[in-house]
């Protein structure tokens, strides 16, 4: 199968088994393992950030900064469709205890007049405006990308009045591939950012927050309380700091597979790309098809391509390391046979 | 002062206060003050439903509400300027653990097919849908009015999905004056109602909720531990009493006035009445004004008239018992003379 | 019935009754309320701290407290028969998501060693402490009142690992009298106390919260997310007022009679009275009695004499303002006469 | 070194190591990991159970189960030195909401009348009992074993009052084999049990939490929730499932060596082992030694042996997979050349 439904299905390859295998290992929740160490001082490192952590998953990265940055009855200001609100089975509100403040959006961005008017004055029935939270790529936005300017805008409200800005960074190496600058200049204008080992990257398992030396030593207390304290972690580290070093640039591959994709999509099918195609993800309108979204993922599952429908009437196919041009080619011979 | 603020700043009248002195009281944390109890069996009986409980606030009602219907982790659809979400202080994610999914409304009221797409199916990422929020009168929505037909909608997508439905009815018998019918039908459409006893009614504290026995049975305990829990409470439920037996009616009055004073409004100035007035509230837009809000308010206060700014751009009057036909012409030849 | 079940179920004579139809009221939640207002002052000066709040009862009071000073996965040091352990319905770890640290104590104290033992050190595996709990008088310790000297030994241990403190002071002025000290003493030791207005003072509702004056404003907003905001407010807080003017000294006569009844007991009874009596509670224990504490409870009953059983084998008798020495002398009779 | 620690740090040997690089992996949140999917079949037969779920710690698999069994403003019902009290960050108030209620133990177990009269009865004032917490074997115990009978005993309790059973079975299968039983007798009297794959087992990384199906469909959610939604997690399941299958009965040696070296304890130094040692865990007095606890510590960390320092007065000593005989010999020598 070529499997275009996520990014999350990558699959390691040899070299990465090979260095699960001989990893060096100890008792992580001791601060004892030499693979996670090294692990997180590469990821601060690369990030521009002081100190990093290693998480077991996006979500619980994301947690973790919420529990540190926030307290209960705060709110958190946020795109209507953040990772966070939509697939993170409301822990923000049941553990955290915060109100979800979403806004409208295009493709990730939140009208800076309508971000600025939403945090709340000082009163006594109001939350308090506790954090200002952005998501980049933007995965409900088509993989879109924030800019610099928008996050330099972002990040002069946040100054403004004071609140903390985390970045729920999970595909942000294809943000910084797409706007071909150093990752580090993303991550000045957030706090904390939070970003996947596990997706574009290809490593089994494993996220990374990272933000100041005070932040991850607090992080870490509550990934543990989250149940993210792990022992020889080295195991999964080890595939972890192989991508950061060897598979960021190659995400240019899968964003120019995305590219070509659209083009054919919208040149030999009755399918719509929605937005411009900026990284590894497309989605695709299906309402002006003569076929239903259910129908085109049974199709193309016929003709072993794994795509993931969203709502009624939409399409998402993601690139990723384990999807070829060759396989693109194929997927591209299956559309025009189908149209 | 001519006082239209709010018409929480009601203040009791000698009957009510002959009526806290005269109060026959026990302590109603054992279930044995007689006045309470009086009040929550007719509270339930005039609402049509098994039971009440009297609460301090309407806040207070909400979130017992919420407390018992939910469990932390779930979603509550609600129109994004609701009550709770505005002005409980986030309460609804720091004490219940709940998630606020906003949608867009018109005068309180959501589109149907927004409402039943945002309902989510189940899945290992998704909070469930756990409560539908309605608030009737809608008091963002300018003392606004839920049709019968609306709340019959509202239930039928509820019992598909199973889901209960709540109604923060602060001002729920507004609601009943203005649509001309029994509340009973109002609250027949609810699985639970909030309502004040304290704005146009104009007692000088509390609220009730109504439901089931067992609900209310399990709110009891909720209210506990909120700190709800009061003794001889009597001396505050006997004004309540009274105002749900003599009061109601009288509602008419204070939309009487607020419907004069729109209609001076948008004769004499060049403020702009929002929507039709349905209630006793009025939102005047100053947007066309040679005038700021603040300065509207500013020079109403001057005059001995309260008004409250909404945001930048608008102004709130708020009829109630305190205010007279006599002040309500007072207040049109202000707003004369400062045209 | 002579009502010896508690201290809560006294109700307001003719003064506070008229008291409460006479108040000046106001909107509190706008903090018009001059009755209100001139209570928390009056309240604060008598506690000798910077400010109060008027909370409709001791466990709200505790609440707003806890929610204020800590963090939700810290720890609070208490004994373990606290009041907000047993009788608060689990809010502090529902809503202020706190864990109970509970040891044992003798009529309220906690051996010192045990409590600085239980302070916890930082380690990546511990939760915070974030607060020592104390309550004062003991409710569950028989009415028991810490010394001036605990109160200091304690302060000494929160101060050393820069701990607060809060004491449950429900019965606080029980303990002033008893100690013959004026209540600022006490207070002086904590960072905030929690005492009420409706128990031996005799008010009919409310409690109120003392503190600093930015714990008071944040202490304020939590009050609003518990549903504790009220409107005309005045009404209740007018005898509240009034008992702080008027009604401490003669906690005396309860104590005497508290102690009256206890030699009665030992005297004329099998029961066996626990502890020396310090206040106005008394226990007796019935292990050695011919009957058992059911039949205790209703053979007085009978009799028209209230008292409340404690566990399986024990007797609470709780002396207040509407129980007189007549009525002590008609208790001590009918203990004589089943004997 | 010799690593006495604790039987967490014990590293994965090359056939783990093999089986990591091998494994057949998919993305397990969409539930396509082989291997996962194997280790959760294998583990529910193991324990007797209808379904498993695979965590990333011990802690993770006990948060979850809290999660599914309870509501906020519950209690568990615990002995006084539980890991879910003392190590899990206090996560059981600050995400489940829910009050620790602990109780007196000797070695794990709680007085049965103690248990019986902790269990709420049905009051506004008290939270309600929403689960009874085992811990087999008891670390802070000593290692020590919980009989059948036992909890059969504490099983009646529960069944009488209709409340959940959950065992931290963290090293349940020491448990089983000190016993000599089929673990299955264990877990039959529990509703759900979590226990570990890391420690005596000797994976690198996870725990396992098992009960009915439908409890761990609703498990696997808060599992997503609290971040432990991994995706190709098959690399660590792979040695885990091997563990479960190979390593089981070796756990006897550890036991072996535990006692072993109690013996010489006793024998050779001024060290007194506390408790009959009835597993690999060995806690040893440092009250009537010349030397503090800190000073042992330090001595035979100078001879290549580590041990851990429980509080002041006592040491910890945890055989493991990784301490072979010869190990055993060599710490005792060391042992009596020290004396």
């Amino acid at each position: 199968m070529i499997d275009l439904r996520s990014d999350t299905v990558t699959k390691p390859d040899q070299v990465m088994r090979d260095l699960m295998r001989d990893a060096e290992v100890g008792d992580d929740v001791f601060g004892e393992d030499p693979t996670v160490n090294a692990l997180e001082t590469y990821a601060a490192d690369l990030l521009g950030k002081e100190a990093a952590l290693f998480t077991t998953s996006g979500t619980q990265g994301n947690q973790a900064a919420l529990l540190v940055h926030t307290r209960p009855g705060q709110e958190v200001i946020m795109d209507e469709e953040a990772h966070v609100f939509l697939y993170e089975g409301g822990a923000i509100s049941a553990f955290a205890g915060l109100q979800s403040h979403t806004l409208p959006h295009i493709e990730g961005c939140i009208d800076l007049n309508t971000l600025r008017a939403a945090v709340r004055p000082e009163d006594v029935h109001y939350p308090e405006t506790g954090l200002i939270w952005l998501e980049n790529t933007h995965n409900r936005g088509g993989g879109s990308v924030l800019s610099l300017e928008y996050l330099k805008n972002v990040r002069a409200i946040a100054d403004e009045f004071n609140i903390p800005v985390h970045m729920d960074g999970a595909r942000v190496f294809n943000a910084a591939v797409a706007l071909g600058v150093d990752v580090k200049e993303i991550a000045a204008e957030t706090d904390s950012l939070q970003f996947c080992l596990s997706k574009g990257l290809g490593a089994p398992v494993g996220s990374m927050l990272v933000g100041t030396k005070s932040f991850i030593h607090a992080a870490r207390k509550k990934r543990k309380m989250l149940g993210g304290g792990m022992r020889q972690a080295g195991v999964i580290a080890a595939p972890g700091l192989y991508a950061l070093k060897n598979r960021i640039d190659r995400l240019q591959e899968d964003h120019d597979h995305a590219e070509k994709l659209a083009e054919a999509i919208n040149t030999y099918t009755d399918l719509k790309v929605r937005h411009t195609v900026q990284t590894n993800i497309l989605v695709a309108d299906t309402d002006q098809s003569a076929r239903t979204a259910a129908e085109w993922v049974r199709l193309l599952e016929e003709n072993g391509i794994g795509i993931i429908q969203y709502k009624a009437e939409a399409l998402r196919f993601t690139t990723n390391i384990d999807v070829s041009s060759q396989d693109i080619d194929r997927v591209i011979k299956v559309l025009q046979e189908l149209s």
